[in-house]
C-alpha cells in the first residue's frame, strides 16, 4: 500500500495543489492508502442546507433526488452539493484500516462510527440508494467512503438511540467550545437560545459557568420564551428582536442589573446580527460566532465602529473531544435528550 | 443641549433602529448634543478601497471626484462609499465639548486630533473641497464632524509628521492586537509580511516574542523577501504561495525544524487563503485574521474539515490604547519609521 497525504490531497483529481474540500473532483477508488480507512456505509445524513435545496430542485419528486445525489457523487467523488457548497455526515461500520494507522487508532473491523468530517471532503462511492427519509434529511445507501489521516470520526454510543446521537453530533463543536470557554461566574447571553445549538449552548454554559454564573437566554417570542423559561437552562429569558441591536441590549441590560455580559454567543441562523451579539458584551469580554451567516467584515467593521474592545471568535466545528462531550452533554441532562428525542428521532 | 445616545443612534435618519454605520443616511446637524464633539475638519484619509473606487469612477478627473464626494456626503449625511461600503479617517481641531463630556476626556479646545472611528459613521457637513491628493487618498476640505461618545480619537503627536502617524494609525489596530496575542518563545508566522500591517505586525511580533521567539515572514517574491530580510523583523522569511496552503505549509516546516507554529496573522488583502493560514498552526494555536478578504465560513468549515483544533479570531480594528501602541512602535522602530515615511510621507 501506499502511503497517502494526511489531509487527502493525494485523491484531489482537480484543480491541482487543492485541499479536498474547495476540490471540484477527487477519486473515489475504494483501494485504500496506508493511512486511510474504508467504511461500509449504512447512511448519510444530507446537511439541512443542500437537502434542502436538492428536495426543492427536485419538486419534491424522491426518483430525482436519488438521480441527482448518485450524479453528484458520480461527477465530484464526494457528497457536495454543488450549489450550496455543503455536505453531511455518514454512518457506517469500519471495513479496513490502512497498516499505518492499525497500530495508532481505537478502531477495529465492525465497529460502527458516525464521520465528524464533512461529506463535502469524502470519498465515497455509492452503489444503490436504498431510500430516502425527507424527514430527517437522511439517505439509506448500499456503498463506501474513504477517511483520511486527518479524518475525525466516532464510535456511535451504545446507550442512546444512533439519531439521537446524530442530532446531537451535527452540531457537536458548540457546546465543546463552550465548555472550553465559559468560566465559573461568567454571565453569558446566548443569542437564539431556543435552537438545537443554542439550547446544546444554554446547558453547557449553565454547568460551566456555576451557580454563582448568569445565563441570558434570548427567545424571539413569546411561546419559544416560554418553552426555554421549562428548560431551566436559563437564569433569564429575554424575548428581543435580534435585528435590533439596541433592544437586544437594553433587554439584556434589564435583567443584568444594568451590566453589560462578559460572553455573547451567536446560535441564530440569520444574517446582519452581527451587532446584536457585540452591543452587550463588556470591554474585554468575547464573542462567539457559531452561526455561518456570520459576515467577517460586519463583525469587524462594526465593534471598531462603536469602540468595542471585544474578541471576536470564528466557530470552529471541530475541538478535541468534541463528540465525547457532546454525548455526554445528552446523557447528563434528561430535559434535552427528551427535546432532542421528540424533534429528531 | 440634549443627551445624545452614546453609539449616535439619536442622529440616524434611516432605516429606523439602525446605527450608524450600516444607517442609510445620517443628521450630519452641525449642533452638537451634550455627549458629541465638534469637529474643524482639516483633512479626510479616504480609505484606500473607496478611493480607488471613486477615482475609476470619475476616470482620474479631479472634478468629477470632487462632485461625487459632495454628492455622496448630501446625501448620507458621512462620507460612506455607497459601493465599497467604507470610509475613512480625519484629521481636524476639536471646535467644541458637549456639557456631559468636559470633564471626562482628556481634551481642550483646539487640540488637534485624528478620529479612529470610520469616516462611514461620522456626521460630516462639508462647506468646500479645498484639494485633493490623489497619491495618498487626501481630502481637504472646510467642514464640520462629528464624534459620538463612544467615537474614539486619538491627540496628533508632536514628535512627527501628521502622515507619518496617520500611516500607522490607519491599521493601528493590528500591532495593537499582536501586542496583546503573541507571548515570550511564541512561534508566530506572518502572511503577507511586505505590506504595512504586514511588516508592523512583524515588528511587534519579533518584540514581544523576545529572543526566543520565531518569527516567520512570508513573501511573494525574491524580490519582497529580500526587502523583508533587510528589515530585521523576522528570524526567518519563506518565498510561498499563499493560494497554495500545502507550499505554505511546507515552507513553514522546513525553516521551523518539521514543528507547526503558535499563531498565524493574516495581513493579506486577497480572498482564498484561509487555508494557509490554518494548516501552518498546530493544535491548541491561535489564527488572526485581519484581512478584510476573510471568508467567515470558509475559515470555519476549512478549519472542521482538516481537523484542526484552533482558535479563530476576527481581527477587531478597536483594543485598548491602540493608537498609543501604534505610535511608540513607530517611535521605537527607525527602519519601520523609515519605510513608513518613503511610502506615505
Amino acid at each position: 500500500m501506499k502511503r497517502g497525504n494526511r489531509y487527502g490531497t493525494h485523491r484531489v483529481i482537480a484543480p491541482a495543489g487543492s485541499l479536498p474540500q474547495p476540490a471540484q473532483k477527487i477519486s473515489n477508488d475504494i483501494t485504500i492508502y496506508d493511512n486511510e480507512i474504508l467504511i461500509d456505509v449504512d447512511y448519510l445524513n444530507i446537511d439541512s442546507a443542500s437537502f434542502t435545496q436538492l428536495k426543492e430542485e427536485a419538486g419534491g419528486d424522491l426518483e430525482k433526488i436519488k438521480n441527482k445525489i448518485m450524479d453528484i457523487v458520480q461527477e465530484r467523488g464526494k457528497m457536495q452539493n454543488p450549489v450550496t457548497g455543503s455536505g453531511g455526515m455518514l454512518i457506517g461500520k469500519v471495513e479496513a484500516i490502512g497498516e499505518a494507522l492499525k497500530d495508532k487508532i481505537d478502531l477495529n473491523i465492525g465497529d460502527k462510527i458516525a464521520t465528524l468530517v464533512s461529506l463535502s471532503l469524502t470519498p465515497l462511492k455509492i452503489e444503490r440508494i436504498l431510500n430516502i427519509n425527507t424527514d430527517i434529511d437522511r439517505v439509506e445507501i448500499k456503498g463506501k467512503a474513504i477517511l483520511f489521516e486527518s479524518g475525525i470520526y466516532t464510535k456511535l454510543p451504545e446507550d442512546m438511540k444512533d439519531t439521537l446521537a446524530l442530532a446531537g453530533l451535527d452540531v457537536a463543536g458548540a457546546p465543546a467550545q463552550v465548555m472550553k470557554l465559559v468560566k465559573p461566574e461568567n454571565t453569558v447571553l446566548i443569542l437564539g437560545a431556543t435552537g438545537k445549538s443554542g439550547l446544546m449552548c444554554s446547558c453547557m454554559a449553565k454547568k460551566m459557568a456555576g451557580k454563582n454564573g448568569f445565563i441570558i437566554g434570548q427567545a424571539r417570542n413569546e411561546r419559544r420564551a416560554k418553552f426555554l423559561e421549562g428548560t431551566g437552562f436559563c437564569n433569564k429569558v429575554i424575548i428581543a428582536d435580534v435585528q435590533n441591536p439596541l433592544n437586544i441590549l437594553e433587554e439584556t441590560l434589564k435583567v443584568n442589573s444594568g451590566k453589560e455580559v462578559d460572553i455573547s454567543i451567536n446560535c441564530l441562523s440569520i444574517p446582519n446580527v452581527e451587532m446584536s451579539c457585540i452591543l452587550p458584551v463588556k470591554d474585554g469580554g468575547t464573542v462567539y460566532f457559531f452561526s455561518m451567516a456570520t459576515s467577517f467584515t460586519k463583525a469587524a467593521l462594526g465593534a471598531e465602529g462603536v469602540g468595542k474592545d471585544v474578541t471576536m471568535i470564528i466557530g470552529n466545528g471541530y475541538t478535541k473531544n468534541h463528540a465525547q462531550i457532546t454525548l455526554d452533554l445528552l446523557r447528563e441532562s434528561k430535559i434535552l435528550r427528551e427535546i432532542l428525542n421528540e424533534k429528531y428521532t
